[in-house]
C-alpha cells in the first residue's frame, strides 16, 4: 500500500484565526489528526467530516503518551495509507520536537511537510502590546526553555549578557529559580518582566512587574502553560497595550480572542 | 469624522498561504493598504476590489520613504475615516518597527490591532528542514539583527556563549564581519552555518556550509534579503531537509512555494 503523507502542522498559540491558510488546508486534507494536549478543541472547525481524532497529549507531571509512542502511531497511520495531520501548538520547529518527528518519519520513507505556525511567544508580545525587538532597547530576542534535555540549566549568565529580550517557555514550574539565576547572572532587580498565560485565547491572563517580583505571577493566578518575558522592552507593556477587557486586579489583565484551551 | 481602525498585519515570509486567517480577514476589511517593499505582489489576492495600494518601501541603500513619513501617511488615512492595513513582511513585532508605529498611532487616538505573522527565520528553518531548538543540540534560539540602531554591533561574544541557535536578520551586507566577530568570540570555525534567501517563495535559495566558509554564500549568489543561521542544529539541514527541487550547484538549493517577491 502507498503510505500517506504526514503534515506536521503548527496551529499557533490558540486562537483558531491565527492558523495559516496553508495549515487550514492541511488540516482539512488529513483523515487522521494526532493532536497535542494544548491544542484547543476549537481547532476542529478545520477538520473534514469523519476525521479520526487521536489525542496524544504530553504534559509535565501528568500521565502521558511517550514521544516514541507518538512517533510510532503517526507512522502506523501513514503506513495504513492515511493522510495524517500531526497537530501541534505554536510552531512545530520551535520547542515542538517537530525536528525529531520529521526525521523519524523520513527515515521510514514517509513524505513529511512542515507548516510553520505562530509561536506563542509572539502572541504573548502581541497581548502585551510590545515589540520584542524594539530598536531603542535591544537588537534581538531569545526564545529559551527553562531547562535542557538533561535537566541542566541554560547559561543564564550568557543570556543575561546578550542584551536580547528573553522569552522563556515552560518556565512556570521553575519561576523562582529562573528569577534567582538571572539575578545571580547580574541582571538588575528592577528589569521589567511579564507573564502571559493562554496568549490569544479568551482566557488569556497577563501579569507585569519586575524580575525581583516575578514569582508573584504565581500568586496572581498565572500558571503553566505560560510565557515569561524579561527585558527592557517589557516596560512598554503598560504604555502600549490596548485594554479591550476589564481589569481583574492590579497588574493582571484578562482577555483575548474567541478560543478555548482544552484537551480534544 | 470618526477615524478608521489600523490593522498592523504581518503577512509572513512571502508565501501567500502562510498568511493567517485573521490577517486575511484584516486585509480584506481594509480600504487602504500601506505596503512594505518586501511584501510580494501576490498578497494582493487578499485585497477587496477597489482597495487603494500605497507602497511605502524602505530598503537599505535605495531611495526610500522615511519612518516618519510612513507613520504620518498611516495616520492621515485613518483620520480620513478609512480602515487601513499596514502590511508588513514576517511578524510586525519582530524587527518590523511595529511597536513604534502602533505607539505613534495610539498616541493619536487611533485604534490599532496587531496581527502576528510567521517570521522569516521560522520559514528559513522549515526550508532547511531543521528544528531551531532541537533538544539534542541546544535549549533555545536567538533572533538578532546584524547591527543595532546606532550601527554598533550586538554582543557577539555573549551570543556565541549563549549556546542558542543564532538566526541573523539583515546580515548579508556584513556577512564577512559577522563571521569574523563570531570567530573572535570563540565560536569554532567548523560550526554549521546556512543562508536562506526568499524563504517559502518560488525563488527560495539555500546555501549550507560552516562559519569559516560563511561568506561563500555571497559567491553562490545569495543576497539580501536573506536569513543567516549558525549553530549545531544547522548540521541537520543535510540529513533532514526534503529535496523537492533540482539542485543548482554544490551546497545550494532552490525551491519553495508559489509566490513572487516584488514591490507592489
Amino acid at each position: 500500500m502507498q503510505p500517506g503523507k504526514v503534515w506536521l502542522v503548527g496551529v499557533g498559540p490558540g486562537d483558531p484565526e491565527l492558523v495559516t491558510v496553508k495549515a487550514a488546508r492541511a488540516l482539512a486534507e488529513a483523515r487522521v489528526w494526532l493532536v497535542d494536549d494544548l491544542v484547543p478543541a476549537a481547532m476542529q472547525c478545520y477538520a473534514s467530516p469523519g476525521t479520526q481524532m487521536v489525542p496524544v497529549g504530553k504534559r509535565g507531571g501528568r500521565c502521558s503518551v511517550s514521544q516514541a509512542s507518538i512517533q510510532a502511531q503517526t507512522l502506523a497511520h501513514a503506513q495504513a495509507g492515511h493522510c495524517v495531520a500531526r497537530v501541534k501548538g505554536g510552531d512545530p520547529l520551535t520547542f515542538g520536537r517537530g525536528g525529531e518527528e520529521a526525521a523519524f518519519l523520513r527515515e521510514h520513507g514517509i513524505e513529511v511537510e512542515v507548516v510553520n505556525g505562530i509561536s506563542s511567544g509572539l502572541a504573548a508580545a502581541q497581548a502585551l502590546g510590545i515589540a520584542l525587538t524594539h530598536r531603542a532597547y535591544c537588537h534581538g530576542v531569545t526564545f529559551v526553555t527553562a531547562h535542557t534535555r538533561d535537566d541542566g540549566d541554560p547559561d543564564w549568565r550568557a543570556l543575561a549578557a546578550s542584551g536580547t529580550t528573553l522569552v522563556i517557555y515552560m518556565g512556570m514550574l521553575r519561576i523562582a529559580a529562573i528569577r534567582d539565576a538571572l539575578l545571580q547572572a547580574g541582571m538588575r532587580a528592577d528589569m521589567p518582566a511579564a507573564v502571559v498565560m493562554h496568549a490569544s485565547c479568551r482566557d488569556e491572563r497577563q501579569w507585569a512587574g519586575t524580575l525581583e517580583t516575578l514569582a508573584e505571577a504565581l500568586a496572581a493566578g498565572l500558571e503553566s502553560p505560560a510565557i515569561i518575558m524579561v527585558g527592557e522592552v517589557v516596560a512598554m507593556a503598560a504604555s502600549c497595550a490596548p485594554l479591550p477587557h476589564a481589569e481583574e486586579g492590579q497588574g493582571v489583565r484578562a482577555g483575548g480572542s474567541a478560543c478555548r484551551l482544552a484537551a480534544i
